[in-house]
């Protein structure tokens, strides 16, 4: 099975805020960001895998900024690893309001996905092959933000997760 | 301020999976369900605090069952604890095939929000006074994760995060 | 085939009211409430039927409140009475404004369906056996409102319909 | 205040039945047709009264077709009868599948609207002369419907109900 | 194969601008407008073919007023001429606000249609007659058009598209 | 006033096909592409002018190949050139389907905005200074299609149109 490079997935996705996509405040709702979110990150999960994929997992996401209506959300979405059956992929999104000429980075989010074939059963994925710095970087934490799930899920225990704890404990563990 | 029971909070929603909501195997796409669930929070949310409410964050969440057309999904949310000008919001989600008499447990999951008056400012929140053993492990448990929260946001040491520790690594930490 | 009492079709749907379900005055569209009523209607009566079902009639729904952007729509749905093929569901409907606390009682509503098998065949369903002083009036009133439906569908003479007389124009008659 | 003809209101609707208005047998579901009757009517209500209009009742609707994905519903408006400020509007529904060239009429109903000014105060409306014999028919008809709807709103009692009561027991009344 | 006229396939659709459909200015955005236009031309297509259409293109279309929330917007299609197995529908949009009386002529758009079996293949369609001098001027500025789509579509010269340039250089050609 | 290069306009978006979008035969209606194609377009030409724009035209297109139920649309838009008040964004459209490994070129479309300050009024936009071989030829087509755009809509006369003329009839016209 051919191995792939990060860009090869590389997803772009923009969407004007539109009014029911928002609270009394003229605010984007957070629940209508995370459904575009799986969208452009099942996009790119499809694209490492050339599978149909469904979403196994969202990470902790946090809303820092409030997106108004009629702004422009941008989402970029590339595998960042994959393991045997799934991929994670790293979510950036900005909002802009380009009347006004503002920009802000809204929010990071890691997305996991399994592939399936069409009766629905789990197949290999080709494995990612990081390029950059910045990839590899991302490829790296792969392994910690997967133990993190794991444990959350109540599917591995905590003493177990070894690169977990050197995120809490640093070097000396 | 007065103070509010969990019970005061509690939202059920019931969602019928519709054509639109689906993949290609007919099956529920996670950010649609996550869509959903911010709504049902929000307004449990809204019903502790009296307030306009915004979403701060959502969990980690992961998607165990796939979730077919024609499936109800029902989504029960209650706020577990209230912080200075925010809430979590507890969700548990089924879904269930009725003509077949299928029902499974889908998800566990946790938004927060946050309180605003009309003008968009962060006001504070009523108390919150847990009554059953269920909510009060609930009640105990939201500092845990939201010290896990603040380090995955970046704005907690993982050092200072003394009651996650606790939950990874046991007392002898 | 077993009975069914009406607390096991109980349905519970909370809505927020979005932009696109207003008109140019901030009030919600009285056809969107009766399509959010169908649904929660259909998820009730397939809880009593265990089967897929259609539906069959609406009666009289007025609309005395309006319902405003930002609201919470509670919708409550439960089955009165079983037929041979067929069920009535019982919607309470009401609208809370919950940043300004008011609630109000903003409809009652009967829809009446079929239950079908894969085929599209119409099936026999479950008795309905009422507990409450509160079920057995809305079991008892099911027949008045039934023959009101079928001689307004054409079905039924108004001279036949001696349960409605009754009602309209007291015993005298 | 200028009188109205029936026809100044007549409105026709077309709407193709897409995926997400359908249930899992591929049938348009009641709630969705509602909602397009609903939008209908309003608009047929508005160019009577030259006024926004709420709707504030629908009347018993039955169902007896099912109307399949891809067919063309095809929806007739028009006003029957103005009371002070309110007025009566009467649809009528087909269902055509084209390529297979079939064409049932699915509903009839009457669904009555409020006029209001900008800041949503009832205003009266204009009086409305039937010109055609089924025109005069529907407008001496509205009476009667009218009744029905006040004692099953609990606003009237049934013994002043004259107009009913002659439906029921012939001209001996 | 029988023919047809062109008022057999005359369709008339009504659509309100609800919030959704309008950007930061509240007018109905053009994309919105052309998928109505869409619908509209292909349950037209259908009558005159009774068959399943699929768009094949749509001529320049421009928008001249603004549409704002709240106008209901008026669609009236029918079929100007057939070709072998597709046909060309001319569209004709007004948009009213009802309550200040307003009504204007808002666009002119011709889309074309190909005829499918079921099995996707392209199948012959009925020719058309027109009868009054409208549809016999439309009929005839068909080829025009049809001409300029294959120029612009890379699937002409220019030099053999005779009826065209009948247009730029008049009869002197 | 700044001027601007085509490549500040660049936007990209991408849209999963999903049922609502789809005919009977699961293909992607026209009129939906249409409609994403004018928000990916109204993005581009926003950023260009940072302004609010609203569409004021689209030339023909033509919907040469099929898209289906679940394949992955990519629309590219791209400001060619800047007039006193309005911009042109030439759009790409391609389709894939992801599983299966196709790609096809879907489209290629021409979109006209008019700038808007927030009371509703045209302003003048930045000029656009071309950089490539690519986008030089698109920056000189575009005012050949300005002149056809102005004869289909009845504002200059074909004599007049003299970049047309070289277009369709050579020089020597």
């Amino acid at each position: 099975m051919a191995t792939k490079l990060p860009k090869e997935s590389l997803t772009i996705m923009n969407e004007l805020v539109l009014p029911n996509d928002t609270n009394t405040l003229n605010n984007l709702m957070g629940g209508r960001l995370l459904h575009w979110m799986d969208i452009a990150a099942a996009i790119s999960a499809q694209k490492h895998c050339n599978r149909i994929v469904v979403t196994a997992s969202v990470d902790n996401v946090s809303f820092k900024h409030s997106i108004k209506l009629g702004d422009v959300v941008t989402i970029e979405a590339k595998v960042t690893r994959a393991f045997h059956t799934s991929v994670e992929v790293r979510l950036d999104v900005w909002a802009q309001n380009i009347p006004s000429g503002t920009l802000v980075k809204s929010n990071e989010a890691y997305y996991t996905f399994v592939a399936l074939d069409k009766e629905g059963n789990k197949v290999e994925v080709p494995e990612l092959i990081p390029e950059t710095t910045d990839e590899t970087e991302l490829y790296n934490g792969a392994l910690r933000r997967r133990q993190l799930r794991l444990i959350l899920g109540g599917k591995m225990k905590a003493d177990e997760a070894t690169e977990l704890k050197a995120l809490f404990f640093g070097e000396a563990k």
